[in-house]
């Protein structure tokens, strides 16, 4: 497969938060597990690092890097926030933008996915149910990523243990805005939880420590993998 | 003179905001010319630019590179949060804290000073007023800059305008915490605005548009710096 | 006329913020002119006070009293927080959420306008533009109030000054949710805003300085019914 | 006793939360029994509803009621804050600030604390640790309680789990700033723990659930009385 930073959905994104297994070297080696694994397998992985590891991540790996926050704002006084064009500028190719660890003012949700999309970024909104998954729907993000809260970091998946919260957002979603790519997660452990996830209709899957506290996260990459093989099989 | 990115006060730094003329290559490009003039004159000049940029300008210059702000957390599940251990890894020797732009409680000033002492990163508190700035400096960071924000990119140096907010905070700052490094900021244009600022007993300015914004920033450096050689001869 | 907390739109509703003219006891002067110019032309007039004076305002007068903003939250441990229960109980027949100066993030707006649902609260979620205003209204609210921030307290109507951000919220609110009440402020000053705004379809004009700073707030209480009685002449 | 609004050291002062034993018509109850045991026992009793309730309460009882916030405003546009002013004229004498569920920027602190004492209101800065409680101290509060957040609510109390903790920001609070009231609160839950805090020199105790959620609250109350009783014997 030749590798590029473009996203090919479906897409694995393992978003690093501030993980010690993902900070620093550490995230430089989980971004080229998940480089050759994509390479090895033709799915497409992304990436979620740290603000201050984008640059040395982007500039080492052929997949997609996200950011995993960006402010609202444009170039200006504004110590210690996160500007669009310089996390673009720096090699990412899209943003998270209303993490569950990171929620926006409405009003910034939808400034952050304008400015996003005038530098280039892609947006993937979180939610955090159905209807505010259809409220995001309609700002024009490039995704929205439904995940309950409460099952973030639990080990069940969102895709096997509320189906119906992924089928209904899906649906609902594209009745709003059917360009919009549904991504799910929340739980997300293993191929069995992706391939749910896509016969959900689902377009990919978003998960952290599922890969980053995995004792072998190569193997966890792989087994994630085959999930969206056997989908498309 | 041999370069260092240890600190040397008198310390001039120089906040790089998220201004257009200091992202990305333009903010490498200001920091080589802070290194140069720094090397040329002797006088300590340090630069804070955004998070992404970071890496690159620490990888690149010999001069001490600071964060805009650090968050008081440490290794775990905080997605789009700044953590202390990621950003002195990538090379920054310190951090603002509580800049006007990005103000923080009172109860995560404290926090965020032991987290970032506990790995290594000098902190510079950033205040509004005296009263501010001693509670400031009870917290035991390692400097207080402070700023009065209805000076702050007004072009009217807080030295000058209002000489008595910054020895009013020197002397009480120093009653309560002696260690404290006293910094001020907040309309810092010249060398005279400097020279000052260190007369007021100050040890060293902040400054931001000043030198980002001017025509010629290696010209405005070396004002500066000439501010401080001033001083001390 | 018979006076009724109830709400019949068209709404001409007067956010007190925190006024001088507006508190304490001038509000309470304020709500009984409210009432009585409604009594008289058979206007529905509400009131939005401050928390601690809703209270005694809802007690003393017979049209609508909102709050201000509510938090999304159930009984429990959250001190200085707007309980929906608490604000009910007082005699408030309904609040505004996320007003311009009281932005909520994009999940507590989706919380707070179920929780006040559940006391029995209308709600009337304030929004920025028509993209903002479609989001809100897919959340289910009771009213969107479309407010362009740069018009507020500015003394030029949006009814006039922007006419098509005005249709274009209620052609796409009611394209979503039809059941949606669309109100909208920002510059309402006297009848003839009130006027174009009903005409552009909005049922109600939200309103403050216009009001609360008037010399005469009767005679402006007045002027702008009368744009209503024109409206449905 | 003749009562009183004023405060009279030792204060037991009743923070209402939003606890539903406490809200409305249950807060106007609670307030009245701490206003017959106050009368009865002769040991200062206060109160800290909502801001709703604020004004019913202060109508009611001859005890002090506190807001359990302010914000740092001033008359003007400030939708949904809470007005010192306006909090002031419906009777309380005084407020918290910076309580660890409504925790203040450093710079807000501040300026709450300024604007509070400028409308004749008392204010009490809740602080989590020691070092916290000399900043906020040195920003010239009346009084200073200090609450370790892990001790909220578990039953255990502050003055008897971590007495090191009240009796050094005693210390280092009159050290700084000697006329400070130091109050403690987190577990205390009956006379023995308040009379264990005052043998720690705090000038009273800050308690919620120990007494909204009693089943008995006036025994509660009377119990919590009996330990400043015995301190003063």
């Amino acid at each position: 497969m030749v590798l590029t930073r473009e996203v090919k959905p479906p897409l694995i994104l393992i978003n690093f938060k501030a993980y010690q297994e993902a900070t620093g070297k550490r995230a430089l080696s989980l971004a080229k597990t998940a480089e050759k694994v994509s390479k090895d397998t033709g799915v497409c992985f992304g990436v979620a690092p740290q603000y201050v590891d984008i640059y040395l991540l982007a500039q080492s790996v052929e997949i997609p890097v996200f950011a995993q926050h960006v402010d609202p704002i444009t170039y200006g006084a504004f110590t210690g926030y996160v500007l669009p064009e310089a996390v673009k500028e720096v090699g990412a190719i899209g943003t998270l933008i209303n993490h569950s660890e990171r929620r926006l003012l409405l009003s910034d949700v939808d400034a952050a996915i304008r400015r996003a999309k005038e530098v280039g970024l892609l947006t993937i909104v979180c939610t955090n149910n159905p209807n505010v998954s259809v409220a995001a729907a309609t700002l024009n993000p490039w995704s929205v990523a439904i995940e309950p809260p409460e099952l973030i970091g639990q080990g069940r998946a969102v895709s096997k243990v509320k189906p119906e919260v992924v089928s209904e957002s899906v649906e609902r979603i594209k009745r709003v805005n059917r360009d919009v790519i549904v991504l799910c997660g929340a739980g997300i452990m293993n191929g069995d939880d992706v391939h749910a996830a896509l016969k959900l209709k689902a377009e990919g899957v978003l998960l952290a420590s599922g890969v980053v506290k995995a004792k072998d996260p190569e193997a966890k990459m792989r087994d994630l993998a085959s999930g969206v093989l056997k989908a498309s099989s």
